[in-house]
């Protein structure tokens, strides 16, 4: 195993109602002057803004709003943020939506104490501090409510980078499973596939002998796979919502992967889909994940053996591992599609004739990513082919 | 799932020789003048006392030093330390040690900022302040290097009391998996119980529906099944040990509680044995464990299947729930025996006349206590003669 961090500090406050209670912990963080940040108008119609307003004026908390993040959220955006919360001495963010919204409010906490361009951030240069932030999610799949990353689309040149810190942890997330429950099929599909790129990001790892990161990040994928099925059948399901919701947040708060080398190369593909055609991020990881898993299964087949076996339920075949293991991958594209991702090119709106584009943009060079296996601009190009 | 908060604002510095950052942590983390507190004489031999002294003189940190904490640690000694803090003006304690240690030092921490008795705290009057506390971890155990508890012996009347809140939680806790590899065998098959009964007292609930939580329960079982084995067989068998450090942990911060009942009255019962024979607690778990299993499983059938099956690896008997369920009983027993535990009160030193006592010193009257199935006392007396 390897020496690790961990540090999770954000207070969780999970459950029925809880966003009643976001005066009350937005004052016991230190919240005085509070920018609310939000994406669209779901959460003025549905009622959640005005209950928020509510409980930070009965806590007598100040507060301003800005709303109108979009998914895969922009830097333009963030610009206005960083500026109002200059201008009103904003000290505590509260975002109020899903991990577009969350990301956008770190960005914003990062460039509202800073005097430069937060997109600095974005490109390498090192976080000191940041504003606080809390979240009230209404969308259960980045697992920005728990993590120390963000990232943001900038709009010269759509490119789609990401900055992490733990400064960037918030300080408390209200999950209220509720909040979910009106999501359409689609977005709960797309959420229950980032949660497991998630996890597969740090399963898939050449670290040895990390039984209890391996442990966890099975017992997440198989909350995953047996909830979601629930959750579009009936989307009103309680503790099914309940089950991702928490399973989202335990699946990107590092609780499956330390110790342990992780990859993020098929997160680094996916961002150039997005960034290129603006698709659900969800949706281009169904996509981008299969193919990088059969692209690389036989660097460690003993590693997808044990994916088929444990998490999706594959008898092994003690005489034929590779059969076993491309089992498991052919078991995860079943579950994608019995959800209604796409897991190929066309399905997404992606074009073959693209991808000398793609791994422009991506813009290895002469350099590699990932870690499970090294991939240079060829393996890259040859992934994007294998997902057409 | 029930409403819940989740809080663990630990941060954990995890890995080989990890400790020589105490002094670093120890002044980001607030600590002017510090209390060293330790058990007995082998953090002196191993020279760990040494090095973080050193660590704490580097970083020009002032110190002062309390050791002779024993197992089932005593108010006397928490006493001492909470004179030698207001004496001493000390702002941050750090706990050198295993379980004991650390609960003592909580203790002292509580007392540190108090004007009464420590122990009321530990008869119920309301936590709202104490010193913070570090660990640097020599024992994997108890799970007090994360969790909100403490547990302290009063020697008048040799009565074991809890006490928990959030301000008990490490403000950080080193993790050295090297530092356990000295730890005699039965101390590491004590440890191993004591995490499996933490999370068994949160696996067996009434609450449905929550997966999450059984599956990262059942990770952390799996894990100490597998692992401690390893650990016996080869005592610096480096993984297997921080598997083990990592899984004891995540067993008692709640990671695997969250949104459902926890029992608890096996440690109840075992306290009672730990308090009139001063056996190791581990040991007092293993035998309390089953025959608190074997008393409650008509309760939930279902429920002691599952754990038969997915922990243990039993098959499903379809026609025959209940002998898959003591089944799974059964291999608990088996594998407390493998790694050289006590499943009956004679292994203990336990006597079965002194049963009326045990019953008695519980105190529970005309109350009840457990969750998954309410206990009286006539229930425990009964479960403690199961144990004979």
């Amino acid at each position: 195993m390897d020496n690790f961090n961990f540090y999770s500090p954000t207070q969780f406050i999970f459950g029925s109602e809880r966003e009643k209670e976001a005066g009350k912990y937005t004052k016991r963080f230190g919240g005085t002057r509070v920018l609310i940040h939000y994406g669209s108008g779901s959460v003025i119609k549905s009622g959640l803004l005005d209950r928020v307003k509510k409980s930070l004026s009965e806590a007598g908390v100040w507060f301003t709003e800005l709303g109108g993040v979009v998914p895969n959220p922009r830097s333009g955006l963030v610009y206005s943020g960083v500026e109002l919360c200059k201008r009103e001495n904003i000290d505590f963010i509260l975002a109020v939506g899903g991990g577009s919204v969350i990301d956008s409010a770190k960005a914003i906490a990062l460039g509202a104490v800073y005097e430069g361009d937060f997109w600095d951030f974005y490109c390498g240069k090192r976080i000191e501090k940041a504003l606080p932030v809390a979240t009230i999610l209404t969308l259960t799949a980045a697992g920005s409510e728990g993590s120390m990353g963000t990232v943001i689309t900038h709009e010269n040149g759509m490119l789609k980078r990401a900055a992490n810190h733990d400064v960037l942890r918030p300080a408390f997330s209200i999950l209220n499973p509720e909040l979910t429950c009106s999501l359409p099929p689609f977005q709960t599909a797309c959420g229950a596939i980032d949660m497991m790129a998630h996890v597969m990001e740090r399963y898939f790892t050449n670290t040895k002998n990390v039984e209890i990161s391996d442990r966890l990040a099975e017992g997440i994928m198989l909350t995953i796979i047996n909830e979601a099925p629930k959750a579009m059948t009936d989307p009103n399901d309680y503790d099914a919502r309940a089950n991702l919701m928490w399973a989202g947040m335990v699946a990107h708060n590092d609780t499956c992967g330390v110790g342990r080398e992780s990859d993020w190369s098929s997160h680094q593909m996916e961002h150039e889909l997005s960034g290129l055609y603006d698709v659900a991020h969800g949706a281009g990881l169904a996509v981008m994940f299969p193919a990088w898993m059969k692209y690389v299964m036989h660097h460690d087949l003993m590693r997808f053996a044990q994916f088929a076996v444990r998490v999706w339920g594959c008898e092994m075949d003690f005489q034929n591992s590779e059969k076993t293991a491309l089992q498991g991958i052919q078991r995860y594209e079943q579950f994608a599609t019995s959800i209604g991702m796409p897991i190929r090119f066309a399905e997404l709106g992606a074009k073959a004739e693209d991808i000398p584009l793609l791994v422009k943009t991506l813009g290895l060079g002469e350099q590699t990513m990932g870690s499970f296996v090294k991939l240079t601009s060829d393996d890259v190009r040859k992934i994007y082919e294998l997902a057409v």
